[in-house]
């Protein structure tokens, strides 16, 4: 199955437009799971257990794991949702692009190695960099295009000659030829909701990814109101530390569930 | 040592601007290499023997290691560089940049997983999601720029509205706001010489790292008319497939090292 009908199928069925990032620090993990073997698949599988039924996507990032040695950590928790979990889609946060041959090999990673639906990728050297991820049709790419960090601005915001944002400019090239495969998404965050609605405005129906709820401090009111498209859905709205560390205690899995649901809740009132 | 003086020490010990990017294909390795325990090690150890006394730096490109599964090829090359080569630095060129918070992790997967003296990140989400890597005083951050991949010029040379192509409004901000530890490169493309000296005309004496030259075409001579510093160096000049992929035969260590010599001497004829 496509990604893209995946998605759509895991908004209706979940009602949900909730994603949870998979970001776990080894640091903060409760001291229970720290002795098993495997403690952040440990934690995943937690978190994922009491999730899964409130949420439309899960997005692990690569950074986390590659960081701490943990590599095997994410291919068990790959594994673990594609068994366990068939139907929720998995974004691998990744933010990949380089000369093709080089993307090739990320291709593998992200697509092959890990089993991802789909993947983030940087638009910054431009369309041929990151085809070989467009190129996996029944993949998502999920293109960066505002975002959620306070930074972005000085390139995301500059104005070109034409008189509109280079994150604009960005977002017509992601919903326009790159997106020769129907399989482009664009991430805009939910820190900057006027930008967001701004993309919306320019990209149609194309999915948005949406990081910066919860610990980061995006409101969703206004992420709603300017980000869904014309069904109410259109969204992949991320949560990570605001979920996952939701209690330090050995009630996290729990406590994931309840924010989770929570948020879901939150979010559903604006749809 | 820091980054800076590790180049420039080995410029100056070297009498060489080549850098061998460590890309190894597991599908191009002779079969005698491909038949041993850890053949991209055993790929890179012979290419690193045969070319040391050549270069003025190695760049394994991370996702030839992760594509692959060959993480540990890549900490093992690694080890055997900083162990039989210290003085030669080391850019791991990963083109990494996220959110503070996803940065630090990945600081931690090229400085301390995986030892490198420098590593390559993105620009596109401004300097807070580069900063974790700036950080690190002693360390080289090499931000692309103009990159060598024709596709670049769909952001790249974006005009802005202050008249200049987004490349060069990105060379400002790494060699000024950005190099506030001193520790900042470029990447500029062998494949595009003219804006390469545009690049240099803006960044002062800052190095460049070089791709493009070789099996992506690039042109010695203008790169380095155009791209010297004041004190004809300032260059790091990358190969990658036409250094290591020489030969294809048994003899591909010596073939490696006898590219690496053609291409320093021919460097050197325009310094």
């Amino acid at each position: 199955m496509k990604f893209m009908e995946m998605l759509r199928n895991a908004w209706r069925n979940s009602n949900s437009l909730v994603c949870v990032g998979l970001d776990p620090d080894l640091k903060k993990l409760p001291e229970k799971v720290r002795e098993t073997e495997h403690p952040i698949f440990e934690f995943n599988k937690a978190i994922i257990d009491a999730t899964a039924a409130e949420v439309c996507c899960y997005k692990p990032q690569i950074a986390y794991y590659s960081g701490q040695g943990a590599d095997e950590d994410l291919l068990l928790t790959m594994r673990y949702l594609k068994s366990n979990y068939p139907s929720i889609p998995v974004i691998l946060d990744a933010k990949r692009a380089d000369i093709g041959a080089t993307t090739n090999m990320y291709a593998r990673e992200a697509f092959e190695r890990f089993h991802a639906d789909a993947v983030t990728v940087n638009p910054y050297m431009g369309m041929d960099a990151i085809k070989p991820f467009l190129d996996y049709a029944e993949k998502g790419v999920v293109v960066l295009c505002r975002t959620s960090n306070p930074g972005a601005k000085e390139i995301q915001e500059v104005k070109t000659a034409e008189g509109i944002e280079l994150y604009k400019h960005v977002a017509r090239l992601v919903a326009g030829p790159w997106n020769y495969n129907g399989n482009t998404l664009l991430v805009a965050g939910a820190t900057f909701p006027e930008e967001l609605g701004q993309i919306r405005t320019i990209v149609g129906d194309t999915p948005l990814l949406v990081p910066g709820i919860g610990a980061q401090g995006g409101d969703v009111e206004k992420v709603m109101k300017n980000g869904m498209d014309r069904n109410g859905t259109g969204l992949i709205i991320n949560s990570s530390r605001g979920i996952i560390y939701a209690s330090s205690g050995d009630d996290f899995a729990e406590a994931a569930g309840k924010a989770t649901r929570t948020l879901k809740e939150t979010i559903n009132r604006y749809r």
